[in-house]
């Protein structure tokens, strides 16, 4: 028997387990207890083995699972600082009755801990600092050869993703046919059907911890980068090839089990239930109900956790399991106001995790123009909302990676603009808001004196100074206020701080002006925006 | 005892208790049991008094009320062909076990039965007719003098219009300030506050009965001419000086009950729960919620059932108790995908119940051209929704009576404008749906072969024939179909047919042309749109 704790990612220490636990592991990372022994039957469906962690008032129970080789693992993320104890529960008297301590300390500068929504419309880690979600779509990287996963990984460090999209299970679709290494459950046979294809036939009984551990180190390495991984967990493109799209229900519950027994420890996890999921004709709407409240039952920590479906298509986001929107829609970014629309029907933060790609296919949904992929990512943003960026340039033919599919390079331009709209959000105060919903559609609040107007394909060579009274949750503007404007090229990625000072002098029909009706000059170029922010 | 039935609207026939029922009834017409007894306490609250009706495997629990002067009344619409029986029940015996039959015939060519959504994205009448609501908004114009009620019902006569959103209370708001001749309830005293303001005290046991039969009259009156009257329950316009906005939780309780045991059968209402509820201080959502599950449960029908907000302020709209969304809001109708994403969303109908008014005041909700609204109302259709019209004019002082607020006549031009548009869906065979929705934003499927294309404010000179390939439900337009258009100038109310034929080639990229490129020639003004009907 042996006991490892994970600090931070990538440091493993193994510890003998009779030594009194004053192992000191930081908030929200990763304890791993091992243990190896005998046991009877299948390791993955005969062993119960779970451990109670207390701490005060706080109980968690997170399960353990079978890793191969006689060897049993159970991963703890500690959510409050101090000592924590645990026992352990199992039918295997070698699994049982286990008992210790983990002492949880401070966490270092870059854990922030999980991403939650605090029943806002926007996302922040758990120990406060606002988390402004920018991501992207790679949906088969992790399936990929080895060198061009570390590509992808070196593409992600030098963007300003902060989050990923991608599937638990490999692809089969348009442009991403590969085959991959590594499978989650076990190959019983491969038969041939009637036409002559090859079928697998898997041993749903057997999980591969390979498959398992190979994810793992990749959601580790994107820790490490500061991305969230947002997992989805089934989708429909497979098509009969590996049939991971239809398995049977107790299957699917099985490895959403299994999965999260291994992954909830993983701070920087989110469940996306599917990707399209009214595309996967084996399962109704009921189905995915179940198989959300088994995540949600499975996950100890309540990561974020949604659903997205085809064009349009809405799922009850309402219902308690999903902490956020994932939708794939164009309309909603076609304007701010759109966007503010998803917010304020659903009153949960909106992601719009697929509004069309940057690239040059010839499917509509994969031919935006770089400044077109921008601007929906802003029309979103100064609606309050989030918009997932995806790249799909073929150059050449099937040996283009693909970002969107394969990941790779970056060969577009929207994803530099991506990093820039991010860093000025971290600069602001807070998120944005339309400060004057349903009235304004170019003026966004990020706080009390903080905006952020944007004027989209509009091109004017002025703009006199006005903002709204209102100013969503942030109180009245008032007359007497001071402000410094810059003007933005969202696409150009400039920032230029206009020398004068503006002053709202009294309301006039809803608005205020500058004192003396001063104007802006601006450059007559499409996709500017203003950052007006008060002197104080 | 007497026993009496409404047939259609003004008809009323007595007769003796005594005769063996072999009485006719139209289906969804009303019948009235009338009853004349002695009883002990509050007729309003100490009398329990119902009837079970039967039909086959069909029984319906409909509620008597005390109509005051020792008489109990019991109305019933029947939903069914054929006969009913019913039994009485009550504390009081000369109420108590009373049985007799209803014959329920055919209904007559203008009774079309209550408006319903099948839960569809639209509405029918029970006969299965489509019902378009195309309804305009006076709040208290039944609360005005007799004169100008009657001017109000004149103007309704000549218009389009098929629903009206108004208030059972009394409005004290700017613009409409009268005192009502009637109230709900017996008044107690008259006092003077602190200030010296008169506040009513109200005796919220004893119901006024005047009041209600002033009301049903003119929910009678509407309906002869096929008007719906979305009611509005409760309501935030009286600041202090009724106090209905502010009831204790068992007369607002009570008060539905009342209300719904008197006008259930009347089968052209549809309950709206308030109006701008979140304005109502004195009531949490966990109260609406509650008063509305008070509504379903008293409605032995299930008239239609929704809730209103202030701007942008979303109900849980997708709890059962909600037949169709009726929401305040602009955004949506800014284009119609936007209005589009709202029916994606809630699979319900969508009537976007306040988008603002034509008008000529100072606040900007009532300032709206005549074509803006004229546009704003097409938006929503052509996105698949339902846009209720308002108007706001004060050309001279209180004296105006501003439709919105207390009926009287229409000063606008948009109204005639929806009864424009309102007969060319009529003609069409069916609601509209964007064709290839969150794609193309002004192509509006109403069936196989049936299109409304939308231009809104964009001025062209010509218009080159092409459909998407996708039209909503209605399957994939094919090659080789053949189309008649008519270019409809929307605000112009004209409607011209152009001799050519057009015939779609082979699919380019995702639409198709006319074989040979056929345009059309357009008049250079905003606001028209293309009716494309195929010739079979």
């Amino acid at each position: 028997m042996k006991k490892s704790f994970l600090f931070g990612i990538s440091v493993l220490f193994s510890l003998s387990f009779g030594l009194i636990a004053q192992e000191k592991i930081e908030r929200w990372n990763r304890v791993e207890l091992s243990f190896q022994t005998i046991f009877k039957g299948n390791g993955f469906q005969d062993v119960e083995f779970k451990a109670i962690f207390v701490h005060q008032d706080t109980t968690l129970t997170v399960s353990g699972f079978y890793d191969g080789d006689n060897h049993f693992k159970l991963r703890f993320m500690p959510t409050r600082l101090g000592t924590w104890k645990y026992s352990t529960q199992s039918n295997v008297p070698g699994l049982a009755k286990k008992t210790g301590t983990v002492q949880c300390i401070a966490p270092s500068t870059k854990n922030h801990g999980i991403v939650g929504t605090n029943g806002s419309l926007h996302f922040s880690y758990a120990d406060g600092k606002v988390y402004y979600p920018f991501g992207t779509t790679a949906y088969a990287w992790n399936h990929m050869g080895a060198e061009l996963q570390q590509l992808t990984l070196n593409s992600l460090q030098k963007s300003g993703f902060n989050k990923i999209r991608m599937c638990v299970f490999p692809k089969n679709y348009d442009l991403v046919k590969e085959e991959p290494s590594l499978y989650p459950f076990v190959l019983q046979e491969t038969k041939r059907d009637a036409q002559g294809n090859e079928v697998k036939i898997w041993d749903y009984t057997q999980f591969n911890p390979a498959f398992f551990q190979q994810l793992e180190k990749q959601i580790d390495a994107l820790q490490n980068m500061g991305i969230e991984a947002d997992l989805i967990l089934f989708h429909p493109y497979d098509k009969g090839r590996w049939g991971f799209d239809a398995m049977p229900k107790e299957v699917n519950i099985r490895y959403i089990q299994y999965l999260l027994a291994r992954i909830s420890s993983f701070r920087n996890v989110w469940w996306s239930m599917a990707n399209e999921w009214d595309y996967v004709k084996s399962k109704t709407i009921a189905d995915w109900d179940e198989l959300t409240k088994t995540v949600v039952k499975a996950d100890p920590y309540r990561h974020l956790c949604s659903i997205h479906g085809a064009t349009a298509s809405y799922y009850d986001y309402w219902k308690p399991e999903f902490s956020h929107v994932s939708v794939q829609d164009e309309s909603p970014v076609q304007s701010p106001n759109s966007a503010a629309m998803l917010r304020n029907v659903y009153h949960k933060p909106i992601v719009l995790d697929e509004v069309g790609y940057e690239g040059n296919l010839t499917s509509r949904w994969g031919r935006y123009s770089p400044e077109t992929m921008t601007h929906l990512i802003w029309n979103g943003v100064v609606g309050g909302t989030y918009v997932t960026h995806g790249e799909s340039y073929m150059f050449k033919d099937h040996r283009d990676t693909i970002f969107w599919a394969k990941g790779g390079k970056f060969n577009g331009e929207s994803w530099k603009r991506v990093g820039f709209l991010k860093q000025i959000l971290e600069e602001g105060p807070g998120p944005m808001s339309l400060s004057d919903v349903s009235r304004d559609n170019v003026t966004s609040s990020g706080g009390k004196g903080h905006y952020l107007v944007y004027f989209g394909k509009q091109i004017q060579d002025y703009w006199m100074f006005n903002l709204p009274i209102n100013n969503g949750a942030f109180g009245k503007l008032t007359a007497g206020t001071r402000f410094k404007v810059d003007i933005i090229d969202t696409y150009g990625m400039t920032i230029q701080t206009l020398p004068e000072i503006f002053e709202t002098e009294k309301e006039r029909d809803y608005r205020f002006f500058d004192k003396d009706y001063k104007k802006i000059r601006l450059p007559e170029k499409p996709y500017l925006a203003l950052r007006i922010r008060e002197i104080r």
